[in-house]
């Protein structure tokens, strides 16, 4: 079961500048493979649901071991069983309908 | 690592009403045995961390076999290394201000 | 067009104690005069679009007030045409599925 | 008080693909002359917070137009006092520490 996912992990009693924990999520899921892309609220993954998972998980491990006392984390995941489908495609499909001005 | 969540498993595809999916969601988390408690806009649920994520996928899972061709879930995940902290102390923290008038 | 939102408001800078900022928001919402119920993970609240939205709005303005340089908040909200829907029928919904066992 | 948000509007009752639904949205958002990102799972906004929920609820009445009997939107909602920030400078905020290696 293949997953696409939305995730931002948010530190808490760390101040208000969280890029470096946020940063370092991004090189977790960087070093894990999977296809990825950040964005202004958070990052989209997706691959293997268990790899995926894996890297949510690791993500509050790495940020924990950066100091945070407590982590809250906002997460969409989206499963289908109809077709394949990536990211690209479900912003390519959106825009395809734009340009047709439909 | 214990974690709380909270889980909104959202079936498309399987029109309007969800809420024969959501029972089944409801009866894979009472199966886990972990604890959890159903709002009127998702359920929350504690426990160690690959348990509840068990029960994540299981739900994904099931509501496929039920017929769904596509699933987008909201999910909230907080950890704390600080101390321990389980569903109802957050609820009863907040109360107890509100009953101080604090 | 009534609205039934999941509210969950996380004050970054604050340190790692935010019950004092979630008490803040329940005496909004209790103002508001809208049905509400606070959980673990946020807060379910119903009504007009426009009453609900601007109970989410003050809640960011007391929050900053309270001293919170910035606030991160998850929101999800859900509106019908088919039918009336409250918050309790959602729980209730699920509930009786469970019990007959379906 | 200027806000920046990660939109994802879910229709209901529509069938499996959604991309029309999210289309119609867009457009609600191009028309507003608002700052805007799409991305596979939502669509960053900024803007004060009054011009930016209006565009939210102008997305959720333009779907029930479409047909849509039913919708699950899930909203994130970013604000702060301290300082000005956009959604470019969140992205590059990140980026910077990742080319630096920290």
């Amino acid at each position: 079961m293949n997953v696409i996912i939305d995730l931002c992990v948010v530190p808490l009693g760390v101040g208000v500048s969280v890029s470096s924990h946020v940063a370092a999520c991004q090189r977790v899921i960087e070093t894990s493979g999977l296809e990825h892309r950040l964005h202004a609220y958070g990052t989209n993954i997706e691959g293997p649901w268990d790899e995926v998972m894996a890297v949510v998980k690791r993500c509050h491990e790495v940020v924990h071991e950066m100091g945070a006392p407590r982590i809250t984390t906002t997460l969409k995941l989206g499963t289908r069983t109809d077709r394949d489908q990536h990211m690209d495609d479900k912003v390519s499909s959106v825009e395809r309908l734009l340009d047709r001005g439909e």
